[in-house]
């Protein structure tokens, strides 16, 4: 017997919660959250779209991870604590390897981050996931992009252009570059650690040059970078790769999902939050733009050449 | 110059919330809402695909509508009060007559049912609208599908089959059918308002035969509708199909958004409820399954004939 769309979301999509704010997952019209009245409710939401956001080359267990993740890390750049998520997933045909893999990877994470699946929809169609991820934040404390002020100091974690490398070497992309693009870890519980310390933030998902000029932006404020002060990965230094596709995946490569945050110039990051790796990495000022400091005196202009679907 | 993504979102979606409790909406990593502590979150997700769920006899201004108002109509189903939603947009190119009708009736729904548009994704890709739809109800109070008992009368809002019946006649469809396939009119305070008389609750959204069985099977119960019962518009009456066409579309047609629900059955739902059309259809029964008494003693068994996305 064929397999339908309700025995699909309970064959690979119907899991126990695990969240106590859960009190009705899949199954009803729709689902029901316990509300704390100390917090605000975040939402967010993030489309991948195959031959768009991603190929063949990643797996589906992979893709069910990153699927999740990538939400799960606009959360995090708000230093929200995530809760739970909706899944619209539209699949070409009834691909049960496929679903097997997804499910799984997608499970893998929704375990690891302690959220729940609370819905969705399923559909027949172009490849496609559309995930509604929520948490929640104490009223006041959520890390927005229009906070960054002049002298503060700007920080990212982690280290940056590893997942446009993997994307810019394909099949010959080490496995910690790879995994970089297919994996990505938000940064869940970095911001909200941080978030007494901090004056604005988002995540590190367009590329440095167009995430940092949407804080600039919302903050009317400018900045400069300094180039000796970009993070690389030891995997990312030592890639095959010439230092023109290098110098474009630092600056301008998205899927990294780190945070990028601004924070006045008294406070070390690394720290007062030692589990995550954080680099200072310029300057907030007062001219508008955004600016990069090559050393040895040269400052250029710094434009955002990031990918835009509509461009 | 090409509108962009961003451009794109502040050009067609970014409207002042009119809703008290959205704090932020689209502009950040995530939108924040205020949570009201005395009530439960609900939500729910709805994809519309080009091709599967609409095609182009739909205008973009209807198509605006009806994104938001299925997902509406899921809330209403739980007896919830809808706040806001986010909305993930795949489109093949930059159409703006298309954007700027689409985001016309989608402004019309939103501003009709007083929610606020906070958050979303626009992604180059195949035509797909999914949209995550947030209410509250107080805590105890959703309808949920699970609470029909035996004894109880099976009530329907509004008439059955106009949208099916629509889609069936196509270009030749009356007015007043068509409109019943694209403008639907979720009835969001219909099962509030009644709440306290109902022991079940949910919308039609994939044909009376359909989702009375997922009523049935949440409640562990079965039923049995009658024919004469089922309400028919005037349109749908004097509608030129045949008996068989006319009939498939009572029993089986989808994207009706009517409340289809369980009352103790000495409830009588349009006196406490004189604002829409209320017609008591059937029963709940001990004996499982759904049965269809033809009148004249002939009951026979109803099959759910609805569409499956992957059967």
């Amino acid at each position: 017997m064929a397999l339908d769309e309700f025995g699909l979301i309970r064959q690979y999509f119907d899991w126990p919660p695990q969240h106590p704010a859960t009190v009705r997952g899949v199954g009803d019209d729709a689902a029901l959250l316990t509300q704390e009245s100390s917090q605000q409710l975040v939402i967010t939401t993030d489309t991948l779209l195959y031959q768009r956001h991603f190929d063949d080359h990643i797996s589906p267990h992979d893709l069910g991870w990153k699927s999740l993740a990538v939400s799960l890390s606009d959360l995090a750049a708000m230093a929200a604590t995530p809760t739970a998520y909706t899944l619209a997933l539209s699949l070409p045909a009834l691909d049960t390897a496929w679903l097997s893999g997804f499910s799984q990877g997608l499970r893998e994470a929704t375990m690891c981050y302690a959220v729940d699946l609370v819905g969705g929809d399923t559909t027949r169609g172009p490849l496609a996931i559309t995930i509604t991820a929520m948490g929640c934040v104490v009223p006041g404390q959520a890390l927005l992009r229009s906070g960054a002020q002049v002298g503060d100091a700007v920080w990212v974690s982690g280290t940056l252009g590893d997942a446009a490398l993997a994307l810019a070497l394909g099949p010959s992309a080490p496995p910690e570059l790879r995994s970089r693009l297919d994996r990505p870890e938000p940064r869940v519980e970095a911001a909200s650690t941080l978030r007494d310390r901090l004056h604005a933030g988002l995540d590190v998902s367009d590329g440095l040059s167009s995430d940092l000029q949407h804080m600039l932006a919302a903050s009317g404020v400018g900045a400069c970078v300094e180039w000796d002060q970009l993070p690389r990965s030891e995997s990312f230094r030592q890639a095959a790769a010439s230092d023109e596709v290098k110098q474009h995946c630092l600056l301008h490569g998205g899927d990294d999902y780190e945070l990028l945050v601004s924070a006045p110039s008294g406070h070390d990051l690394q720290r007062a939050c030692p589990g995550t790796r954080w680099t200072r990495i310029g300057r907030i000022e007062s001219t508008p733009g955004l600016r990069l400091d090559w050393g040895q005196g040269r400052v250029e202009p710094l434009l955002p050449a990031a990918w835009n679907h509509f461009a």
